[in-house]
């Protein structure tokens, strides 16, 4: 099942796509959950089927603008450097990094998420916006201290990330949340596909293209901290609650580790694919 | 005026603190603003002088539960190594780092935080809980890209904080947020003074002290990036908003840096003292 958030005839809403382009507004067929978070917090998401078995499609996909899946996460948990793939173009590009034994993490704000199909936003003070096509884990079930044997039990479904990333704020300073927290820069989308159909540690194939171009071809068979040990490593740190979102980190082939340098710029189109799932799609602009 | 949020009778509310034991309770006599946040995002806060001087003190001080002063702040903004005596302890203690033209920053969340009476938990995973007494800013009107001549005008009101770090987690890998964001490690209280009170860029004494012994004594004019600094660099990244919350950075006297290291433990009291806003007062605990 794929569940959306968007806004249909002025109002926030959220629902199930059915078809190609046929979408249940579940906002206003179950309005005891106002969200899709407080939905998925219900454990009602598990019966999606059934909640739409008897409904009519009643919203085009076409009439539709799209939300960010979650559109305001309480926690955002950023896996970094998670690819052996990516790892390797950062030591090659001259970055010395080692490995660390825990996986390396840091935290995006919800303001920094942009839906599918609106624009990522260039800042005015910066010309190295950067992609990073990620797998969006969504939490499910509130949990702490998450055993890795039981993390899949608390992921609701999964969904496309653009980690999109302000190259010299991030290294402005040993930390990187400035560079990763830009207004409009983090894509999430277009929907999540429940858990269900998507197998844990499913090896999918991800793939990043700028304008058309492939520019990250990889599958999350490349992770080096798995989905589990992510989940647990933060649920270590806190409660992960239903909505949360864990980018899980992106594969070879960003911008700024090119020679020369490729960056985003306005008038680009990204595109973030991910087998199973679909396409999250985001044209760039510049900021107003 | 000082602000405050608590509980009292078993309902979270918030109020203005007047005379020594005797709360206005606020949120009772202004139901129209929910929270402290919800009073401070209006403006209306501008007039709390008037709004409480006809109203009876309703509460007794030792009657209620604190609640951090914004329990929930949208972000937590924290700066890292910002004072310089802090800096020079850190060089001295074998961790090398160049200042940055840019302030490193990071982000808490909410569930980091813990209000004044209650205790820091010392997470079951570490032996390395540190505390850092901190002022922080609490942001009273929203605003995006905003001049450090402007700063001052988007800043509420101040208070204590107190940035607990679990410090082998927060050097697992080269990103901090993962020890720094323990769920109620960060002290936050015991309220909000009013930005009227105390004059842009007033050299504040600071002193933390724990089990009564002072760790660290230095001043706010110590700092490395000034508030107006830090407000208006966040503030490129993203809209700060009403009771967005920076943490501006420590003073020298931590405990990972001394010779042996010292960490809090169950039992421990630590206590944050900023002139002109009062004492954070903080048992530690270990976690259930």
């Amino acid at each position: 099942m794929k569940l959306l958030s968007f806004i249909h005839q002025g109002r926030e809403t959220w629902g199930a796509l059915v078809g190609a382009d046929a979408i249940v507004d579940l906002g206003k067929a179950l309005p005891q959950y106002a969200t899709l978070t407080d939905y998925i917090a219900s454990g009602a998401y598990l019966n999606a089927q059934q909640d739409v078995a008897h409904k009519t499609a009643d919203v085009k996909l076409a009439d539709i603008t799209f939300l960010p899946v979650i559109p305001k996460p309480e926690k955002i948990v950023c896996a970094v450097r998670n690819y052996m793939d990516h790892h390797q173009e950062v030591l090659a590009a001259g970055m010395h990094r080692e490995l660390s034994e825990e996986p390396p993490i840091f935290l995006r704000v919800w303001r920094s998420q942009v839906a599918h199909g609106q624009p990522i936003i260039c800042p005015k003070v910066s010309g190295s916006l950067d992609w990073e096509g990620e797998l969006a884990v969504i939490i499910g079930k509130e949990g702490r201290n998450i055993a890795e044997a039981d993390a899949f039990d608390h992921v609701a479904g999964y969904s496309c990330y653009n980690d999109g990333s302000i190259r010299e704020w991030q290294f402005h300073a040993k930390q990187i949340a400035s560079g990763k927290n830009f207004e409009s820069t983090g894509g999430f989308g277009p929907w999540m596909v429940t858990a269900d159909e998507i197998a844990p540690n499913q090896q999918l194939k991800l793939v990043t293209r700028l304008n058309g171009e492939v520019v990250q071809s990889s599958h999350t068979g490349h992770m080096i901290f798995s989905i589990a040990k992510l989940i647990s490593y933060a649920s270590t740190i806190f409660t992960l609650v239903p909505g949360d979102v864990i980018a899980t980190g992106t594969p070879a082939g960003v911008g700024w580790s090119r020679k020369p340098a490729w960056f985003m710029k306005p008038g680009d189109v990204c595109e973030v694919e991910i087998e199973g799932i679909g396409t999250l799609v985001n044209p760039i602009a510049a900021q107003a």
